[in-house]
């Protein structure tokens, strides 16, 4: 019987303080703890370009990549998708349960993602610029709109689609891009939903071993 | 032996001049155009309120959402995931080239859309705010790393995944929402990428009846 190939996902060596804890491989190591699937990194230089041939499996030059014997795949959502195809505790196998998870994954990266990118780039990439605060508070409205309609469909529920899935995955670390802020504080039931995702056990491990692989400067996250 | 139900789109019934041809109803009428699949529109007006029931189909209360018999989709995403399950001239069915087309699918909506839509937002919806431009410079670097990877993944290659996919159809509507600048022409292989896109009978005639759906004040897309 062959042998399954243990999956391998790249991440980064070290990382500003800023940014540790909310870096992409994040996400895939939170699915791959939740089904107890080992796997191992490859540890990339974030201050230095990557090798060229990195482009023809991650095309934009970030991480995660992925890779399972000869498949590669690159973003998060896809990689989240390949794995939730692969467990039922990720993503439901059919029907308005599978769709229902596959669409929050989508609004997680597309409907909410955008808006919260443009809120830390005016308060931590653009921090310096004058302009920054008018531009954060064009955003904010918006911002503000999408965390309202997440937790409005949260009424009720749990976890998004119902039972936990990789949707969950992309949400709440899509919103753990605002934890220099109270935004997500505003909403006490998302609020809720985000803590209660991040006390699972799989989380805890993943988180760790996003820290522990920045080894040239070991911190803790805030 | 029972008969396929036709799937239902909702769609705008008039947006400003700047948002037709760009709206995302495009991206689903397109796929089905694609696949020769019958659907039908239910039109929403863009200027008033949605009932509050269209919450439960569309949390975040845009269009499109996609019905077809019981099963409900939103997120252009998900829908177009969904209609590339169904026919492999929207997505290959397995190995490699579906996770390629998918991971392109993720990059289209996630890598390049959410800085495009900072250059839309600084252009058209600030246009009259005096931090615009400076917020605009910030944003268009990263805005032209993104296309320079689209491209120069593109080489050697009619479609993004290889054969054309609903990551294709992805891609092109994202880019069309630079129409209103030059900055997709700087990169003369990306313009021509999606030229062959907007050739297809299949957009022309999702694009017809999108811009027929605007009823009310009928205009051409610039």
């Amino acid at each position: 019987m062959a042998t399954q190939p243990v999956p391998v996902v790249t991440a980064f060596n070290w990382v500003p303080d800023f940014a540790r804890g909310l870096v992409r491989d994040l996400r895939v190591r939170w699915a791959l703890e939740e089904i107890d699937a080992p796997y191992s990194t490859e540890l990339l230089n974030a201050r230095s370009p990557r090798p060229e041939e990195y482009l023809s499996w991650q095309p934009f030059d970030q991480v995660p990549a992925f890779r399972e014997g000869d498949l590669k795949i690159f973003e998060t959502g896809a990689i989240l998708l390949y794995l939730g195809e692969k467990d039922a505790r990720l993503l439901p196998v059919e029907g308005q349960a599978r769709w229902s998870a596959i669409a929050w994954v989508f609004s997680a990266l597309n409907s909410v993602e955008p808006v919260i990118g443009r809120i830390v780039a005016y308060d931590i990439f653009n921090a310096d610029q004058d302009w920054a605060p008018a531009a954060r508070e064009s955003a904010l409205g918006l911002c503000r709109q999408k965390l309202k309609r997440v937790t409005d469909a949260l009424a009720g529920k749990d976890w998004l689609a119902g039972q936990f899935s990789v949707a969950d995955i992309a949400m709440v670390t899509v919103l753990n891009n605002l934890r220099h802020t109270d935004l997500v504080a505003e909403y006490p039931a998302l609020a809720a939903y985000k803590a209660r995702a991040e006390e699972r056990p799989a989380y805890k491990r993943a988180l760790d071993a996003q820290l522990a692989d920045f080894a040239e400067q070991p911190q803790q996250a805030a």
